[in-house]
């Protein structure tokens, strides 16, 4: 088997990747579960190849685990403490899982080199994907014993710094969203105002007075108005709402660049 | 001279830091020039040791050319292209200075293997730092010729993708100005709505209507106000402001954190 460290990667850079759907009124996060024994979960992530630019390297692996390529990525912040290294985390694994590794150290010089580098601090880049989950297909890599969607609020233990990655990605989401207006990439092509509105309510974790909330979404001034959802009573149904794309992307240039 | 390939640095990772000020209503960059024929500017960069968390290799950075610690300071970017190397700026940066370097890969090992260190791609961790420029003694490290604030709009020519990254940092600035209160880290303790006014449009680069900006300010519900300047005329004497830190506090937990 060919060693980890005698791949082109860049060595003690890492990538991690939230990865966020919405479903049911929930904010949900794709977390595989590795094939060891001891229960050990951890966001999909990997490394950066010497001619790899770090958004392709998170590219690629969003697509290994989701099977799409084309959705909103960002990268929201390094990981960058000298102590987070994964030493404790993988010598637990090997030592739960010593009939699979027996004693893997003696094995030879490649997985002595490998474990020598997993085990070097890393500095990680994390990125955050909001993807729509109907369009996933979640995929196990070889590593994997599973791969689930988890409410935000219901994630497994991770391993490493890996659940307070996900609380960054989402303090970044929630501090940018009216900005970005990146929750619009969670809801389907047309929605309703109170569909927009459950969504903000599952990012931010806490309810929106009901009469305020459609002034605070239309200010952001992206929205188109169509026609009413036909629901049968005509009085009664609510009006469908479109991003109004070009609106949007003057919105996204205005007082944010220099050129 | 000790090769700084020999240093207990992590490969291919740097840090570059955007010093912003403000004064006399411009926005400006703490910029050194490197101490070489061929007038090249860079921003304060540098690389992580082994053991040091990247945001202290930030400060240590920071200090070194301002000689203050205690300064807001935020990682906003990673410049993670493969093709971002230096290779071009350095060979560029011999060729001009043939006298100095005389050959500089004929004079053994050492001189090779820092060729070679620094001509691979790095990916940069990029900081921005909010300094109050009355505070910072501007210091040159010894590979500066000089090193200057510049306004923001007229940055000389920088190495490599410096000029983008303080474009980058100022996007950054601007979309989460009024979510974190980052601005008043750049004026007095106390301060007139105009003076607040004044320093969003150097920012901005853009004028705000003076009736509707204090309304947008005051709705961040962040500011204390004080008794009115003294300027001798008493009834059109400006009102002075001063944050309201626990209050501020309190927004910046707000709606960000999980926790």
């Amino acid at each position: 088997m060919e060693s980890v460290s005698d791949k082109n990667y860049i060595e003690q850079v890492s990538v991690e990747c939230v990865i966020l759907g919405y479903q049911n009124r929930q904010l949900k996060v794709l977390v595989p579960k590795l094939s060891f024994k001891g229960d050990f979960w951890g966001l999909p992530g990997g490394f950066v190849y010497q001619e790899e630019d770090t958004d392709d390297a998170a590219r690629r692996i969003l697509y290994a685990r989701t099977g799409i390529r084309d959705v909103y990525l960002e990268q929201f912040q390094v990981m960058g403490k000298a102590d987070r290294n994964s030493r404790a985390f993988l010598d637990r694994m090997i030592e739960l899982n010593a009939d699979i590794f027996n004693n893997p150290l003696a094995e030879g010089e490649s997985s002595r080199r490998d474990y020598d580098w997993f085990t070097r601090r890393f500095i990680s880049i994390g990125y955050y994907a909001l993807v729509d989950m109907n369009q996933v297909v979640s995929q196990k890599t070889d590593l994997d014993a599973s791969i689930e969607w988890y409410p935000i609020q219901e994630l497994p233990q991770m391993i490493m710094d890996h659940n307070q990655i996900v609380k960054n990605a989402l303090k970044t989401l929630r501090l940018t969203l009216d900005q970005k207006l990146t929750a619009f990439n969670l809801l389907p092509e047309t929605f309703t105002m109170q569909e927009i509105q459950d969504l903000y309510e599952a990012i931010f974790d806490k309810r929106f007075a009901q009469n305020n909330f459609p002034k605070r979404i239309l200010r952001l001034n992206a929205l188109e108005r169509l026609e009413k959802k036909y629901t049968g009573a005509a009085n009664k149904a609510p009006y469908l709402y479109r991003l109004d794309r070009e609106r949007c992307n003057q919105l996204l240039d205005e007082d944010l660049f220099l050129e």
